[in-house]
């Protein structure tokens, strides 16, 4: 049996002031009218059942979700009650899994990322599980369109042929986000791909490396494990995620598992992580600009304005991002959203808890 | 006896989206937390009872100006069907005194504009008084303090000697905006004063010069004064107003009246006319940034910020207006505020009259 985990908890600070602690980016409808979770969930209904479709979340952000995709069983979120990075959200799946089979294929998936070829999508999913029934922890690499610094990049190593007509390498190296000249010479050799965050492997695999290599982990795990299904799952769940340091399966897994492998594929796959790259995903009008929302604009340029209900007059910008919610408003220079999370971190300090 | 009468239709398009047709630029709190009609009224308490202070206003505007006003009685509010210009604002006012003193002294202020010398304000409107009661019609000029595009111009004739201290000229010529390169030869003659709108007069002496050079709007004004006090005022009023053109006072009437004098003063006057002025009157921070309401800024400069309730957040910006209300944003380049205007002009055009 394949099961399909989507990794749904996370913040993203950088989509602020839309993204907020109420409302994850997951939620929001960034592109076309169908929030981040509704389109990772229609990509995968040709290929699972609701049944098969889980989603780790964090606890207060569920039941949104939820309602936004009536369709899941409500059992299908896993709820944690803090987030603690990807490790953790990731063993959590995998123990409630191994309780229903043991040998069941997982596929990790995100709802980070918009995928406009999802039909090649969904072809290099079923490679992958093929190649994960043989025991091969497989990660789906992307293949850089540009030498981004804002990603980790997996190294290829020796070829393993192809599965499904897609290409497999041994894994050589996970490498975190590179410096600019870095990932030029990265993409210049044709060998590194970028590291999606996508996984397919077997339950009993992957709960394999977290007991040898997060062995702390690992243990916090197996106590939640046992208490499945009893009164006492929450608390134990929480007792455990409160021990927990913040942890990701790049670093903590991945870099030293055994038997791990990667596909390189083209998929159409965008990182929405910023407003730059929400930018990149919505098509222009000749002047280079994108207008979400009721506008008036005057010799705008290469602006994106990403509004709502209210109007949005601009005149004779150029380069700018505005970014317009209920209570608070973002006007950025276009380089510059990435210091987007530096204002979510200054409310933080300041306790200004109604913006965040 | 003495009157002010403060002009206060207009509609203020320039302000847009703070000033709206259901919210006239002069009930906007846009120096400090009084309105432009609340600080167009204080300035003048100390010289004047509530009784000798009048409103020429549009009566969809009327009510929210005098709740902001209390202490003056409803009859102080003179409202306009709709707005026609200044000379039929004035001349409205004007027969209304002539039934009380046909010799009474009558001041028409502006509630466009800030002045910070409050004091001199005074002076000088004590010194017009004078002058007005021998028979003159006199203008409060504006020492220029730029060589302004945006302004009418009073040329200085032969000078009269001074009054109260302040000097005081025959006037040569009104002039209509000039361009830059003209209005630089007028600031430096030093011969030129700004149009203030602001004068000081008679009843009986500008109604004599409303009838002698125009005679139809005269005969409208007639024909109103006979209804003053009747229950057909209302009807009279407005059928009269309907046929009236757009007539400015400048144009109109004072550019061949006889016995124009000019007393050319410095009072802090400040034309709150677009958020370039505005930005005047406001002190900036050490980047040379405005913020008026919450706000969070990194790396800004020479911006202005008129926010409120909502949190605006600036990152990498330079030289821009970012004008918040409840249900429209603006966000402009700081040399193009002009402009508003044609957003204005194009949401008339679409009917899109909710935001208008």
């Amino acid at each position: 049996m394949n099961y399909a985990v989507i990794i749904a908890g996370g913040s993203g600070t950088r989509l602020w002031p839309l993204s907020r602690r109420s409302r994850s980016k997951q939620s929001l409808r960034l592109v076309g009218d169908r929030s981040m979770f509704q389109h990772a969930v229609d990509r995968l209904a040709p290929l699972f059942q609701p049944e098969q479709i889980y989603a780790v979340t964090r606890a207060d952000q569920s039941a949104l979700l939820s309602s936004q995709v009536p369709e899941l069983p409500v059992a299908s979120f896993i709820n944690e009650p803090v987030g603690r990075g990807t490790a953790p959200a990731i063993g959590l799946a995998a123990i409630q899994l191994r309780q229903t089979d043991p040998q069941a294929i997982m596929a990790v998936l995100t709802a980070d990322h918009y995928i406009t070829d999802t039909k090649q999508f969904r072809r290099v999913l079923e490679a992958a599980s093929s190649l994960a029934g043989d025991g091969h922890l497989v990660t789906l690499g992307i293949k850089p369109a540009s030498p981004s610094t804002g990603f980790g990049y997996i190294q290829q190593g020796e070829s393993l042929g192809t599965i499904h007509g897609f290409p497999v390498f041994r894994v050589e190296r996970f490498t975190e986000k590179p410096v600019l000249d870095v990932a030029r010479q990265m993409v210049t050799s044709g060998r590194y791909s970028w590291n999606s965050g996508m996984f397919v492997w077997r339950v009993d695999r992957i709960l394999q490396e977290f007991r040898d290599q997060m062995p702390a982990l690992y243990a916090q795990l197996t106590e939640v494990e046992v208490a499945l299904g009893s009164s006492d799952y929450q608390a134990v769940l929480a007792r455990a995620w409160n021990r927990l340091a913040e942890q990701t399966i790049d670093y903590g897994v991945m870099e030293h598992a055994a038997d791990v492998v990667v596909i390189p594929v083209d998929i159409g796959w965008t990182d929405v992580g910023s407003w730059a790259s929400l930018a990149d995903l919505l098509p222009p009008d000749q002047d280079g600009n994108i207008f979400v929302g009721p506008y008036q604009e005057i010799d705008t340029h290469n602006t994106l304005v990403f509004g709502g209900k209210r109007l949005v007059a601009t005149i004779g910008l150029q380069d700018i991002v505005i970014v317009d919610s209920e209570d608070a408003l973002l006007v950025c220079a276009r380089n510059r959203e990435q210091e987007v999370r530096e204002i979510v971190e200054r409310l933080k300090i300041n306790g200004d808890s109604q913006w965040l």
